[in-house]
């Protein structure tokens, strides 16, 4: 697969179009096209060709995409047609809010366990799951598969917690703490940073006059 | 201001810039380079020098950025320098956290109401906010000013909650139903997937074999 030269945003909207088309396959429409993708997700009819052009030839042309076969294919393309193991690390509200949030399982993400820093939340059980100590991180990892870690503690601790994750072999993390983390290059890490999101709606408020 | 030829990438990476600052101005490191931030934030030189070139001339050749002055002019431009009342519209696990999240009042997002949609939660109380009834969502609009709405509930009832937004007059709102939100052209949207980074994360593993 030609990984290296598909840009992030493309598998994001993907990820968005993939969306789409579950909607569209759960109001029964068998048919949709680059423009109708385009319109709905924001984005261009050229931009939408682009995107799956990367992957081949999915439409067919004065037909249009095939809703369930294109479903498949970016679900594929994704990595959505298997499971992935994954571990939370923080549970407070946010972290709590994540191994109740069914949207993971849905997509094929499995919360396998739940860690913290804090010894006086060890042993408590969020969500059916007992949270475990950060100590036994590296053990836990040694004995079962995890694929992605998942860093949801404050900012101040983000970092030891990072490294605790590269050390113990895992190669993606998805980061909740207001900070940028320093990992290796083999690492994957994407950060999701609530505010930074309200923070682009403040300055179109801000451009607008608001 | 030249909002429009801006792209919505370059006010992100703007935000993270500023994360980035924060740090530096705890640290009480005075002077940086778009080199420095360039390193840190997973960007190139070139394109801090760009970014930051959309609004004005900050940097001193030679000398590098003021890390104070920068930090003010960033924050100036996102509209971080002021505050915004928001109003939460779902009290399930996610709003909830979201209630508690220091993260929002530390930037200048101040959480005003918060309101459901299940009349069974109406009344009780979220972090001393008491969850009030959706049917007064309108009247609570007319009477109290509200910049921006994050809508946190199913995806099954998010565009019915979107559609009142917009009725009620808030131009900003911050999607996380895991749905694409149909609003007027006027009305800016953030949607946060925390699954869509958890999805680009299973590509990379994808596409390396894993």
């Amino acid at each position: 697969m030609k990984a290296a030269k598909i840009p992030e945003v493309a598998i994001m909207r993907l990820a968005v179009y993939l969306r789409y088309l579950l909607q569209l396959k759960k109001t029964g429409q068998k048919i949709t096209s680059s423009k109708e993708i385009a319109t709905i997700t924001g984005s261009t009819s050229a931009q939408v060709r682009k995107d799956l052009a990367y992957f081949g030839e999915f439409g067919v042309r004065g037909v249009g995409y095939d809703v369930e076969g294109l479903y498949n294919a970016i679900s594929h393309i994704i990595g959505l047609d298997r499971s992935w193991d994954i571990v939370i690390i923080g549970a407070g509200h946010l972290g709590g809010a994540l191994v109740s949030y069914s949207g993971f399982a849905d997509r094929g993400f499995n919360i396998k366990a739940i860690f913290d820093i804090a010894p006086a939340k060890v042993g408590n059980v969020v969500e059916g799951k007992k949270i475990q100590k950060i100590d036994s991180f590296s053990e836990y990892v040694k004995k079962n598969k995890v694929d992605m870690a998942v860093i949801v503690v404050s900012g101040d601790s983000a970092q030891k917690v990072a490294d605790l994750v590269v050390k113990s072999g895992i190669k993606a993390i998805l980061n909740f703490a207001p900070v940028v983390l320093n990992t290796p290059l083999d690492v994957e890490v994407r950060n999701v940073d609530v505010s930074i999101n309200l923070e682009t709606l403040a300055y179109y408020m801000v451009s607008k006059g608001s």
